[in-house]
């Protein structure tokens, strides 16, 4: 066969990082250096920024204990970028491949990262430089279209529901109003895990709001009151994301607000504008209650010591993957998982989709998962993410309390 | 002997509580329930609150699988109180105590628990009624007097060092300026823990403040501006009780500030005022570079899954131990640990020091562990810390990147 010509490899790392984002690239790395097709295993330092600037690492170099102790470390190894480039920068990006014989280009990212990727292909395609582009699936936010999920979701998954377990305990114990701002500014999948946190039915959190299901400030103290007065408390797990019934994020509406009043001197689009911003406009109505909100900001995304086993597994795999479909008989395009089972069945495989099915677009949570009233998160819910997130603590009450 | 007279046991929790809490509840409940002079078990729902209501459950009815759940549990299983008992209060709980042949009060708590403890303790002396008042100390600040350290803080400042360890990543693969807020109003203990995220020279955080170092905005600016010339980034934990050089805190200066901006349209007292003030002030120093602040709130305190293995042993034992004392020829007292040994000969032992030492009063990082900038804790706090926070995960890093 030998459809690819041998050259080097080339890998990076883009975006918001993972808890399990190395577990990918270990993936690549011990599956390209097992093949005979492959010659050098570059690493582009800070993604396509390094790539831009020639910054490389030689990853074979990498030895077997180095590398399980890399693919076990969150955030990205090889650095990160933000940047998202355009066509001009994919095509320079495209010169620097060609003047080093890239053959194989993995990118390890989100939707935009499938994007950079697309552009780089569709310019290899029209220069006849054979190459292939694998963009392997990484988000916290869950976001990509295609996959049935993403490496990544399942450990901050597993971050939150572990933190509003440990919060509900909490408030259990010094019961009061307690919000908790959750990330995924588009999509509601992160938020929506704080519901594996429920076991018992007086368990928090109480609501949950996605930006699937827009929800105007009256309702929201109107839910927390009703919640307050059926269990003389209320969690609450709200995504940084929430839109007011107009469409608008409340974080913008708050943005705009502040900056009226605040003449400049403070700026408060920061993390926790948004948490102190939903317990104000609340409080009036629980004038004796004690009301707090904590933002879980970027703790979600790398945590070491609590990653889903599952999610480090099926991270590596993508990884592994991108490589095999890459030497075989496979066109460039994105990884994706396909589900196999649930419950105790639950097993994935991984397909390859085209980078234009996952480019630059992104998934919400189904409107399936959202209860009528838009507060909640439906029991289908806990079946697609438990297998993701895995085992959860067990919580021991004292009866009577 | 028979020093003390057959009777009832009751236990309470205070506070805010901590991961490790309920090991030092279900040491009560053990070593009660094997005691001969000791007839009934009752736990105090919701504290102090619980005893002056008359609400108590059976804890002897708590089989030995569910003391165990509850041991591994979270947060105050009896529930917590914020009440501080003043004299009037503390006399209608002897009240209830007299009522009940409570001869043996255990409360797990603070130095306010500690207070309340003493008050009792007096009263009955005062009215010759016989009962054994011990205090088992529980926070997550490490701010009680006499003991070498408080159960709750290991397993706080294990959740502090990950979190800072995994933002620390974060920041490595998308440099740019990271504050984290630490609890911790006046003890720079919990804060101070963030040191141990601190694996290699180039490690964050690069720099911590404490409430006993005060620092001014310019010096922050400064010593932050100086770490990013070297490191091309900075990663800052700040005490939630960081405080001005005029010694004011700069959360109550930020207080007074907002309140006057924003025309009490927005209370800004909340979680995220403080890390949003620190990068609204210092920003203006970086105007090209990615600045962000998150604060860590009640996560700190009862994340399950994360807790240190020595803390909740240590919690358990001094339960357990404060009953032994209770019912041998010890008077009543607060239950301290005897550090025995560091590193690898680290173990402690435990001893009764008389309530009025403990009580109302709290305890300072010492100046010992600060280096001479107020910026940074010395290695010798890592020889404190380490044996109480237990082994950290490795991180892998690729050589080059």
């Amino acid at each position: 066969m030998a459809r690819t010509p041998k050259g080097n490899a080339m890998v990076g790392q883009s975006g918001g990082p993972t808890a399990v984002i190395n577990q990918s690239l270990a993936g690549v790395i011990e599956e390209a250096c097992r093949q005979d097709s492959i010659d050098q295993v570059l690493g582009a330092v800070h993604g396509v920024r390094g790539i831009e600037e020639e910054q490389f690492v030689d990853l074979k170099r990498l030895g077997k204990t180095e590398l399980e102790k890399v693919a076990n470390t969150p955030a990205a190894a090889l650095g990160s970028t933000r940047d998202k480039p355009d066509e001009e920068y994919c095509h320079r990006i495209f010169e620097v491949f060609q003047k080093h014989n890239v053959r194989y280009f993995f990118y390890i990212g989100g939707n935009d990262s499938a994007n950079t990727a697309n552009i780089i292909h569709t310019l290899a395609l029209r220069a006849g430089y054979e190459i292939e582009v694998y963009h392997i699936p990484k988000t916290i936010d869950n976001d990509l279209l295609v996959t049935d999920h993403c490496p990544g979701y399942g450990s901050a998954a597993r971050f939150v529901a572990h933190a509003l377990m440990g919060d509900d305990l909490d408030n259990r114990s010094l019961p009061g109003i307690k919000i908790d701002v959750i990330m995924g500014r588009d999509a509601g999948f992160l938020t929506a895990a704080s519901v594996l946190a429920r076991r018992h039915e007086d368990d928090g959190p109480h609501l949950i709001y996605v930006p699937e299901a827009p929800v105007s400030l009256e309702k929201f103290g109107d839910d927390v009151e009703t919640t307050v007065s059926r269990c003389g408390r209320c969690v609450v797990a709200v995504s940084e994301g929430i839109r007011d019934v107009d469409g608008v994020l409340w974080a913008k509406k708050i943005q705009h607000h502040l900056e009226k009043d605040a003449h400049g001197n403070v700026q408060l689009s920061g993390t926790g504008a948004l948490a102190d911003f939903l317990i104000a406009k609340t409080k009036h109505r629980f004038p004796r209650g004690r009301m707090r909100a904590d933002t879980f900001g970027y703790l979600q995304r790398c945590f070491p010591g609590l990653v889903s086993v599952t999610d480090a597994a099926e991270a590596r795999l993508c990884g592994r993957m991108a490589v095999r479909y890459a030497v075989g008989p496979d066109l460039s395009g994105s990884i994706a998982l396909r589900r196999l089972g649930n419950g105790p069945h639950y097993g994935v495989e991984t397909f390859v989709t085209p980078l234009e099915t996952v480019a630059a677009r992104t998934k919400s949570l189904p409107k399936e998962y959202l209860n009528a009233a838009g507060n909640d998160i439906l029991p289908s819910f806990r079946e697609y993410a438990e297998p993701l997130v895995g085992p959860l603590p067990e919580a021991g009450h004292v009866p009577g309390v």
